[in-house]
């Protein structure tokens, strides 16, 4: 099958991707909103990658910047059941 | 809040974080079983990149290889719910 560059699976997995990003969106579906909570939250990120990282997501309209504090949009609210999934296979499966 | 190495969802990306995988991981939930088969359903994969892909699921556990053929064990075939995740959220919101 070919789905190319219209396939919603493949468009999904270029936000999602990149490494530290699933992490990330646990943590503000948690109710991390703070730079500082998301470094201690997830260790051997730098905080390079970290601001990387939000600002990718920011651009993707996954999360918004208001003042100091990272909120999840209507977009990255959607994400809640995916990350679910993680959990779920994570704790059936994962060595 | 600190998980760390313990944590399902990160246990789960570890195994899911990988360039390819999830777009392998559709093919075989779709159906396809061949090496040939990937190959032209994920366009912009080298062999190689897919030889190691594929080993790399094998060693964990979620495919598994008879002749020629790649197999979804039970625990590959338990992704079904969270690739269809991917589905979901990317015709609603990926760009």
């Amino acid at each position: 099958m070919e789905y190319g560059q219209f396939c919603p699976i493949a468009k999904a997995a270029e936000v999602l991707g990149e490494k530290w990003t699933i992490l990330i969106l646990r943590e503000l579906l948690y109710g991390s909103n703070r730079f500082i909570d998301f470094q201690a939250a997830i260790p051997g990120i730098s905080p390079t990658m970290l601001t990387k990282r939000l600002r990718d997501l920011e651009e993707k309209g996954v999360v918004e910047k208001q003042d100091h504090d990272y909120l999840l949009t209507q977009c990255g609210e959607d994400l809640a059941p995916l990350i679910r999934q993680y959990a779920i296979w994570g704790m059936r499966w994962a060595r």
